[in-house]
This record gives structure tokens, sequence and C-alpha cells, in this order.
């Protein structure tokens, strides 16, 4: 292929992969406001888009450059106004001569920036559903803003940066820990610190039901993320130059597939013996669950390999929401179970599967294990000593939406009153 | 166009149409969803994911292979494990020398895997819609099971595979008979062998309306659909390698849209006379007509002619509706109107408008009908012996969300109960 | 690149980006059926449905040809019965000698085509919402009619058909004025003509808070137009061919979503001085607003003038919101705010920010401005003599869905009834 056509596709499959990775946080949206009760339904939309945006901004603000230009080991750098580089700005003013320097890079530089800020939104994600119905809507806005401006960066930097996780030859093709896990021990952290939403852990040590309040809206969120993964993965291939490239993404897709289908087949059949009934939430995150998994190896292994990692997925999730609330920790939506849970198997599995050094597979989830977990702890008791994280137990009665935004999700309905508030 | 451009664009044409096809999926989700009562709203959606990770399986361990590989005549072989040409293994090991033989093959072998397993949902998701409300969740699954394993792959053997079909001259550009009115036929022949609704059609002959319980849901679902046709038609070009398939995409998409416009504003036009209101369901069906009526042809039809295709598909759908309403055939979502009618309509009207051979047509149209229909009774009545096909009475009166799932739609929702039942 | 591929990417870009744009109308239409009482929830669905589908044909059948071809300086010709050129049906019928004419197009011909008619759409989507609740059905219909058949072709005309404004040098990247400010002075004219909601606005100055009905279903529609923006941006480099298309392109993608990161923020932020609440539609049309204000200049500002740039339309957006309830303008989701206010702001701002005539900006503002507000109250005008305008007191009282559909859009939720009508 010429070069130039190596670096249009090159850019425009950043660009529409990313598009189509952005759209994921309309799936966590949809998934999230269909999973919590109508009272709370209006706040947790608005964190979602309000994330988004917080990410977009400190991502461009700080995190990419900490992230990718100059890590060393640790961490890279900072700088602020950037963009484009002078070659292409050189180009774009006209300077024909400039187009050979620019062709140099593979692809455009802001297609990159642009496909590594969608992911950053995925992490911020995976918090924003765990911590529903009672982390405070601005506290939430401050964590999110830590995360995605120096943890999630410093994770990346380790790994996909080039720093000390990946010289040792760290495996983690597009974030089951990187992304996934990320998010999930950032969510821990949060569920530990601000607590149980009120009623759920009851004190005869029964457990309040809580299922979603709006299925249909939560199964789009489950295709809408299914559908995304295509991109995640097929994406995280990170060019589209020529026949390996095609080839690999191809099979990435079909992997990323049957895993989701594998995870969704394993839930829903051992849903029935551990929840005592065919469990849709379970059964959904299963899927989800298998999508994690494969994400750390879609491009290396069998196709009937992908099947079973995904199954296991699948099945560590359902295990894990059960685990979860025998632990008494309130994740509303399954989000540890499905993107930490997973994630930690998925990094394993590529490597059982596929090859490669296990121990240092060990050692890169439990260095960022420990790294994001520790920081989401101390970034969530900082934000708890400032402005508090936990809304009063009479906001928790009314729901955010009344008290925090003045409005409700559904003000026609008639809803019924919860009796156990 | 170099050879290995060409390679790449016809990979990953496969691959983002694809993607837009698994989109499908959820627009008819939404539609059904939206369409079902409230109590049976959590198992339509547990039905269609399933449906989507079911015949993902199904198409890989059996289905692609009967259908693509090998077809003599009537049907393909039977192959497990397989993936990946041994070529592209090659190469992606780092053999360069296997780019040659790799390249030949003018796409990866898994794109167009990709790109056909997305079909075949397609066809399950129209059964489920017309089903919704009283078939058995799991009885559901093993239908889609054996119509994604089998029924469908041998369609698609005669046609697409190059079996007689295909040899006799059999035209069907993206599947108006091949995959819509398979799924059609499979409705068909289910609705028989489970029934209509209870309470659907009164003993003194008049009908109970079923409006739709979501229509924001609903509609939705139909944008969702209107949206990944273009892929679905677009892609069934099959190539992107050059100024023949640009051009030939292009008329597609514009043909797929005027098709589906029309098909809107003739069953919106229609729908007064025939209902006595201008009826909103009828008209987003007639839309989707539009759409199925265009699908056998929409790479040779001139774009008025792509109008008056889908204009006449639209009134054939709202006819359709109402015809089986008469019947007392119990359809959900109007999905045998709007697939199988529109689909028969379109395999004429490719014939008729650009030349052909009609007998051809009907031949084909009426073969699959044939085998479809007579296989999906009998998958039916098996299945009806061995597990049963139909809720109890108890359980449609209940809904099947609560005794199958345990859960509600929306379980907050103060929700007006059904007189009838 | 060679001259092919160019042709193939050019194509396909368009068609790609055109299915994101077509996607839009999906997202208005979740915003609007979100924002309106539930009682007329089911009619905006079919509105935004059907002004697709009219807008497609009427696009298709007058104003493709008068926007762009043969324009002169005001306007274009006329022509029906139109398609792919003499050339590329030769190209398609097998003759090889009839490529190389093909190709000097750049692009295929219907490629373009369905490019530019997923634009009209969006104009006729901007009326729908702010005219949503008591504009009768069927004159919306002929609205959108004349609208997409003449008063945006002309706009167009002036200006990307190469017109009178083009000549002098009005700058409007990818529509600010063009598409979402002739979309807003056509919402303002309909609601001068057609007044507001009865009720609306209290005799005793107080006006009545009208908040979404269906939150999530709102904030899906933000998702979606936001995701939609990229392509209809990002689409408007109107080719990538070539390396500087790439880094154009790119550097869209993210002054685009920066913008709109940027108006999020402001709107939030600014919300709770204007509105005394963070206030959540507030906040979600910051972002629209942000969107509309960069979509003049995507191409030529700097990363950070995006940000600012957004963080000023959505500013203006909030503003706009409460300025037009003082004036007693009803617009139902501030579409006028979104897209008028904030487009006007855009086109000036690229010029401020990038440089260019000022003047001329100017010029094209209210050149535009004039003659969509005229001609639309012209139209809207004559329409309320041959048929009307509004629905009477007693459809606004049970809502146009019971009325003008004989349906509910959630006919089994129990519903709060309006003590005010």
């Amino acid at each position: 292929m010429a070069q130039e056509t190596q670096f249009v596709l090159n850019s425009f499959s950043f660009l529409i992969w990313g598009v189509l990775i952005m759209w994921m946080c309309a799936g966590f949206t949809m998934l999230e406001s269909g999973s919590v009760r109508t009272k709370n339904a209006s706040v947790i939309c608005l964190k979602n888009v309000g994330l988004y945006a917080i990410a977009g901004l400190t991502f461009y603000l700080v995190g990419y450059n900490l992230m990718y230009v100059g890590v060393d080991n640790l961490i890279g750098g900072f700088r602020i106004f950037y963009g484009t580089s002078a070659e292409e700005q050189a180009l774009l003013g006209g300077d024909a001569a400039a187009a050979a320097a620019v062709l140099e890079n593979g692809n455009s530089v802001m297609s990159d920036w642009f496909f590594q800020m969608v992911f950053v939104a995925t992490t911020s994600s995976i918090v924003s559903g765990t911590l529903a119905e009672r982390v405070r809507l601005w506290s939430f806005f401050v964590f999110v803003a830590v995360l995605t401006a120096f943890i999630y960066p410093v994770v990346g930097a380790w790994t996909w940066g080039g720093g000390w996780l990946d010289q040792l030859g760290f495996q983690d093709f597009a974030g089951s820990t990187i992304v996934h896990s990320t998010g999930g021990w950032a969510a821990l952290a949060g569920a530990i610190i601000v607590g149980a939403r009120h009623g759920k852990y009851r004190e005869d040590g029964s457990i309040k039901p809580t299922p979603p309040s709006n299925v249909p809206v939560v199964t789009l969120g489950i295709f809408i993320l299914w559908m995304g993964w295509f991109a995640f993965n097929g994406g995280s291939q990170l060019a589209l130059s020529g026949v390996v490239d095609a080839v690999a993404i191809s099979n990435i897709l079909v992997n990323t597939n049957l895993a989701a289908c594998g995870g969704f087949i394993a839930a829903i059949a051992l849903s029935r013996p551990i929840f005592g009934r065919t469990d849709l939430l379970a059964s959904l995150n299963g899927a989800i669950a298998g999508l994690v998994a494969i994400t750390a190896g879609p491009d290396i292994v069998d196709h009937y390999w992908a099947i079973i990692i995904g199954a296991v997925g699948g099945s560590i999730c359902t295990l894990g929401m059960k685990m979860l609330e025998r632990l008494r920790i309130d994740d509303v939506v399954g989000a540890i179970s499905a993107h930490l849970f997973a994630g930690i198997w998925g990094t394993l599995a590529v490597c059982i599967v596929a090859g490669g050094n296990l121990l240092v597979q060990v050692v890169g989830i439990l260095a960022v294990g420990a790294f994001v977990f520790s920081a989401s702890m101390l970034t969530w008791v900082v934000i708890r000593k400032l402005m508090g994280v936990r809304v009063t137990l009479d906001v928790e009665r009314h729901g955010q939406d009344v008290v925090e935004l003045g409005i409700e999700a559904y003000p026609e309905f008639v809803v019924l009153q919860d009796p156990d508030l």
C-alpha cells in the first residue's frame, strides 16, 4: 500500500472506532439509568454525560501527556495548549513539503489522541454504575477529574505509554486490566468509602432486592456496549495499514463476539442455580464480563478459546455478584464483578491460552490494583473530608433527582413508594 | 488500486457494516419491547439478547459451513474448530511470504464470517416479535438454535452459497427472501402452532386492541433498523475494492433510503382508510416494509422505482396487518406483514423493474417458503412435544416477566390492570 | 494515493458519515419525545420519523437540484428522475472505459447526494422540538415539505451551492448558520404563529414548569446527537483523499468534542445562578450549543479555542432559554437557544478566532435570518389559513396522542393529571 493510503486509513480507523467507543458512554448511561430506582435516574444520567465532558477536558489538559508523552518508567510529562504537530500545521497551511514529515508519524496526531480519549471515559463509567443512588453529584465529578487526569493516565503510562510494566512484557491488548480493572478498583474503593445504600443490607441479614427500574433501557445499554466493544478491541490494533491489520482486526471482532456469546450463555445457565431463577441482569452482565475477559487478548487466541474465556468470564461475574452481596459491598449494576473480576481473569487467560509470562501478568494485575485502589481510596477520603461523598438519608429517601436537580426522571408516572425508607 | 488496499478495504467494510447490522438486533429489541404489554417486556428483551448470543454460537459451530463451505446443490459441509486460514495464521505469525496467498482471497476470512453471522440474527429477531407474549423463553431459544444452525443455512446454501437456486439465476441481492421471508415463514409457522394471545380474538368476533406500551422505545427501534439497513444492503455489495463498488454502494444506500421513505408515506396515507385513523405502528411498519421490499435489488433499480417499490411494500404491509387480523393470526409487531409479505413483493419487484426471469423468482419464493415453513412447523411441533411452546393462561395473566424471570420491566410504575385477563 | 483509492475513500466516507448523521434524527426524536408531556409523546415520535421520510423525498424531487445544480447566484435548477451520471451507469453496465470519466468526479454522484440529504432532516428536526405539543401533525408535515424542498435549499444555494454568499467569502464550514440557524429561524417563526402551549405562561406572570417526562430518553438523545456530530462536522471536510483530509478531519473531531465538553461545563455551572439549581436540561442543551457553536469552523480553530467557543455557546444557550421565557416564546426543548443563538455565535466566532471578514459573516447571518424567518412566517401563515396550525384547547387537554393518533405513548402506566388544563 502507498504510504499515504496507510496514513489515511490509520487515521480514519482511529476516528471511526473512536466514535463508536464514545457511544459506549451512552451504553453505560442506559444500563445504569435503567438499573437504579426511578428517583435517582436523572442524576445518574447527568453524572454520565458529565463524566464524559470532564474526562474529555482533563485528558486534554493533563492526562494525555502524563500517559503518552515522554514516559520514562513511571509517568510522562505535562504540557498544555498542544495539538497538531508543527508539520501538520504547516501542511494544513499549504506547505506541501511538510507532507513527508507528517506521513512519518503513520497517522495524524489528533486521531490517536481522540482514540485514547474515549478510553478514559469508559473507566469513569464503571465507577458511576457501582456508586449510583448515594454518591453526591459534585463529589463524583471531582473524583472523575482525578481519575481521568491522574490515576488512569499513570496506569496507562506504565503500560501502553511504554513504562515499566510494558518493559516487563505485560500483555493487555485493549485493557482488561488497564481500563476495566482500573475502573473496577476505583469503583470498589468508592463502594467501601461511600457505603451501601440505606436499607440494602438489612439487620436480619437479608438483602433488599433492587431490580432494574426500566428493563428495556438496561437492555439497550447492553447492546450499545456490545456494539461499541467491536471498536474498543478492533481499534486497539492501532492501525489499518495493510493485510496484517485487516486479518488481525477481523479475528479480533469475531473473538469479541464469541466471548460475549459465551459469557451470556454461561451466566444465564449459572443464574438459575445461584439466584434461583433465570436472572436477566446476571445474564446481561455475563455478556459484558465475556467482553471484558476477551479484551486482554482478542488478537491472539483461537476462536473456540474465545468462547471459553468468555464463558468463564460470565461465570465469574455471576459468582462475583453473589459474593459481593455476601460481603455486603453494594454495587448497583454489578460493575465490579463484570469489569474487575472478569478483567483479572482475562488478563490471566490470555497468557494461559496464548503463552507469555504468567508471573508478569500477576505482577501487572497486583501493581495496577494496589496503585488504583490506594490512590482511589485516598481520593475518596479527601473528597469526603472536603465536601462529603454521600447524600443524606433524607436525600436517599426522596431521591437524588428531586433534591439535587429539582426534577424527577419520570414526573408524570405514578410511582410506588419504597416501603423501607 | 493496489491489491493490498483492496484487501484492506474489503475486509474493513465487511466489519464496519457488520457492526451496524449487529446493531439492528437492538432495533428489533426496542421495537418489540415497546410493542408488548409491560408485563412481558423483560422477557422479550432477554429473548433478543439471547437469540443473538445463540445465533453467534450456532452459526460458528454449525451454520456457516453448512451455508458456505463446499456447497454442491443443497448444502455445505460440517466442521468445527475452524477460523482463519493457514495462510493467515502464517502471516500473523510473521511469515511475510504468506501475504500473497492471503491477498488472493480478496478479504480476510473472518471478516466475511462476521458479516454473514450478523445476518443470521436478523432472521431470528423477526420470529421473536411475532411470537411475543406467549411463547416460552427456553422453547424459543431452542427454536432459534435450530433456525440458525440448520434452517437458515440451508436456504443460504441454495442461494448465496451457490446452490441450486443460485444456479437457476435467482436474484435476491441482500435477502428479501433469504433473510426476511425466511424469518417471516418461521414466524408464521410459530404463530400457527403457538396460537394467538389469550383474549386477542374475542368470541364476538371483535379484536382486542393491543397498542404499543412504550412508543418512544418502538420509534427508537425503527430508527435503529433504518440505520442498520444501510449496512445490510450496502454491505451486501460484498466488496469495496474499486470504483464500481463505490458507485454501486452509493446507489444502494440512496435506494434503500428512498424505499423506506416511500413505504412510510404510503402506509401513513393508507392507514387512515384502513384502520380509521393515522396509525403510528402501521406507518412505522411501512418504513420497515419499504426497506424489506428494496432489499432484493437495491443495486439495480432506478431511484424513482425505489420509491415505488417501497411504497407498494408499505401498502402491502398495511393491508397484510389487516388481513392477518381477519385470519386471526396473532402477530404482535406486524413482522409477518413487514418481512414476509413485503419480502415476497420485493423479490418479484426486482425482476419486474430491472429484468430477469420472473419464473425463477417465483420458484425461489415458493421453494424457500415451502422448506422454511415446513421445517419450522416440524421444529415447533417437536418442541411442543418435548417441552411445550406456550405459557399457561396463568402466566399470560400475570405476565411472563414475573413468572419466568421473577422481575418486572418497570417495577416502580403503577400499571393499569388488563380487564380481559 | 491512487486516484481510484481516493474515489473509493471519498465516496465511502460520505456514506458512513451520512449514516451517522441520519442517526441524529433518532437523537432529536429521543430528546423531544422525552421532553414533552407523555400525552404528546407518540405524536412527536411520528412527526420525527415523518419529517425524515418527507425530507428524503422532497430533497430528491426538488431540493437537491435547487441547492447544488446550476446555481448562479440565488438558486439552482429543477429536474426530476435524476440519479447516477451517464458515465456511472455505463460503468455499472460493464463499460470499463467509462471509469476514467467517473473518477474525474472525485466521488460517486449519489454518495454526495446521500450526505447532503441527511443534513436537510436536521433542519426540520429543530423545528419539531420547538413546536411540540401544540402544532398539528399534518400542518407540521406540510411545513417540513416546504422547508426541505425550498427554504433550506435556497440558503444552501447561496452558500454551499456557490451562490452570492459563498462568492462574498462567507465562512460556515458545516452549517452553524446554514443548517442550525436556518432550523432555529424556522422554529422561531413557528413559535410566534402557533403560540405558546395553553397554560405555559400564566396570567400572574409566572411560568408553568414543564420538565422532561422521560429523562433517560432525553439523555439518550443527547448522546446520539453528540455522536452524530462527529460525522456532521468530520464529513463536512467532503473528502478523505489524502494526508491533508486525514489531518483535518482528526482536528475537526477533537474540536467538536472539546466544544461540546466546554458547552456542557459552562451550562451546568451557569444553570445554578440562573435557574436556581443544577439544571439537567440546560446542561444537556449546553453540550448541544457547544456543538452548534463549533460547527462553523471546527477545521481551523486551535483546540483551546474550541473549548472556549463551546463554553460561550453553552452560556449563550442557558441565557437564551431564560430570555425566551421572559419573552413568553414557548420552545419546548430549548432548540432556538441551542441552534439559533449558538449558531449565530459560532458563525461570528470562527471569524474572530481564525480570521476572515467579520462583516461578511454578519451579512450572511442577517441575510439567512431575514430570508428564512420571513419565508417561514409566510409558510406558517398560509398553512394556518388553509388547514390550521394549532390543535384545539381540547386536544391540548387530552393530548395529541389520543386525539390525533388514537393511542397513548405509555398506555399502561397510570399518569398524573395535569391540574392546569
